[in-house]
Formats: structure tokens, C-alpha cells, sequence
């Protein structure tokens, strides 16, 4: 049986998680970071018993591993270690967060799915049915969003379920806004 | 001093709150209701101490007191009672939400400003710098939003802080959505 502070079942937050674009996995993005950070400092406190957090990381199929390789023709025994490397990239980057929860004893769960992030996030909130939806966003301007797109800007309209959008902190961010 | 959970500053909830379309003053709308109850749930949970709610009021003035009067024409004192009654029925909305929050040991705040919703929640965020804004939202579609507008949307565009949407449940819909 679950834990929970005498007030009904654990809040569940999902919190969407990817890799930094700058420095590749298993550093989480500065906005999966603010967006964690957030979280526990403004919402669960010290109410560590009083919330499950639920740590989602979609990989995006297109950018998968051809980077370190020398040539695109592969055998399907390199793209099967290839796979496998990608996995093991994407639970290091979970385990940022999974550690974390453990030392302050926060219940979580963390999983990876393969797809397009805004549409895999909206899908497994409606698999999921957490009690909201905690997203970074790097908080770009009208210019950028209009060829970047914004994953957060999709799910606020689309999920199933309250979501709350932090921005990156000013101070933290890139030289290009669209990184990371 | 105010108390905390020892874990910093109380987390200071803004939620923006109007009066019911069907009922009228003092009763607020069903979306406002849902924004409170999910932020007691689901947020403060056990935390009283670890929250303060901030209850922002927004009059329109389009709306202000023709109502129940005979005639347009109104002495400037008719007008001053006016305004009073007014303000009264607002702190009658108010009183709702405080007195749950009196009641549950949760500390908060609650003001009433004039305005067109959209803009001066906005304006508000950014002079009381809350941690997060939490607006109940009619859940329309597509079709009813070209119309209606909807002060959420706006919100989560232009608020300098963190938002949460709350949709009212299915079950509590009017049967014109476009109505509390």
C-alpha cells in the first residue's frame, strides 16, 4: 500500500523530462530541470508523502544515434546495439531525477517512450490520468515559436488534465533560446 | 511573521475567482469552485501551513448594477450606492472562499479590482508575484471560444508566472456552456 499524508491518494504529477541539447545525455534540459525544481519547492515542500511524481522522457525517433556513427549503412545487428544504446541513454537521464525523489523519499515512477513528444505526453496523460502535468518551456518569443514550436504550448491545450508550464529562469538561458 | 511547513516561504497560490453567471452574486461560478476545490486536493492536501491563497475579484464594469434599476437616469448619488452595493456583493463572493480558508487553518488574502478580467489578472500576477496562478476555466470548444473568449487562455499566454487551467467537470455543466 501506497503511503500518503492521511489526505486520500498521493497527488500525481507527471513531469515531462528530455536530454540538453548542448550537452547531450544524461544532462537534463535546463527547463526538465527548472520544471523538477519547481515542483519541489513549490508544490511538494515538505509534503514529501502527499505526492507521486511520475517522470515521462519521449525519444524522438529522427534523432536517433546516427550521430556517432561513420556511415548511415548499418547491419541490423548495429541497429539493434544502437537501440539498446539509445535505452541506456534514456534511463541515465531519468536516473537524474529518480535519484533525487529517492534521497528525499519521494515516491516516483519513470518511463521512456518513442515518439513525438507533444503527442506521446498527451497520450500517456490520458493513459496515466495523473492530477496534472508539470512541462519546462524555454520560454521562447512569437518569432522563434513560429518554426520551433512549443511542446508546452500543445499540451496546455491538449492534455486532459491541469497543466502547469515553468518557464526558464532569464539567467539560465543559452546564448540561443532555442537550445536546450 | 507568518507560519511555514520550514521549508521557506509559504507557496503563494493566486486563484482568480468570479461570481456565478446563473446565480448571480454571492454564489461563485462552478468554474471558480472546481479551481478552489483541486487546489485544496490536490496541492495544499495537509500543507495548510505550507500554502497561502491570494483570491483575486475582478469586476467588470460593463456589468456593474443597471440590472435591478428602473431607469438610466441616476443621481451621482444613486451612482455612489451603486458602486457600494456592488462592492458589497463582491466581498460577499470573497467571503466564500475565506471562510473555507479560515476554517481549514489556511492563511490568505482576497481583493477586489475593476477591469476587464484578462488584463488585470495579468497586471495583478505581476505586482504580487505569486508562485503560481490557478484559473478556472468553462472548458469550451473551439466554436464557443471564437466568441466568448476565454480569460484562461489569455492567462496562460501573458501571466508571468506559472499557470494552471482547471476545466470544470463534465457533470457540472450548465446546459449553456457558455454560462458560470
Amino acid at each position: 500500500m501506497e503511503r500518503t499524508d492521511g489526505y486520500g491518494d498521493p497527488t500525481k504529477v507527471m513531469v515531462a523530462v528530455n536530454e540538453s541539447s548542448l550537452k547531450g545525455y544524461p544532462h537534463p534540459s535546463i527547463s526538465s530541470r527548472s520544471a523538477f525544481e519547481w515542483t519541489l519547492s513549490k508544490l511538494v515542500r515538505s509534503n514529501f508523502s502527499g505526492f507521486k511524481l511520475l517522470f515521462l522522457h519521449v525519444q524522438v525517433p529522427d534523432e536517433d544515434g546516427f550521430d556517432d556513427m561513420d556511415s548511415i549503412y548499418a547491419s541490423p545487428a548495429d541497429f539493434k546495439s544502437m537501440k539498446e544504446r539509445n535505452k541506456i541513454r534514456g534511463l541515465h537521464l531519468l536516473e537524474f531525477f529518480v535519484n533525487h525523489c529517492h534521497e528525499l523519499g519521494i515516491n516516483c515512477e519513470a518511463w521512456i517512450r518513442k515518439g513525438d513528444p507533444k503527442e506521446v505526453i498527451c497520450s500517456e496523460v490520458k493513459r496515466v490520468q495523473p492530477d496534472m502535468l508539470v512541462v519546462g518551456s524555454r520560454g521562447l518569443g512569437p518569432f522563434q515559436r513560429v518554426f520551433v514550436g512549443t511542446v508546452s504550448e500543445f499540451c496546455v491545450k491538449h492534455a486532459n488534465c491541469p497543466v502547469v508550464t515553468i518557464r526558464r529562469n532569464a539567467n539560465e538561458c543559452p546564448q540561443d533560446p532555442v537550445d536546450d
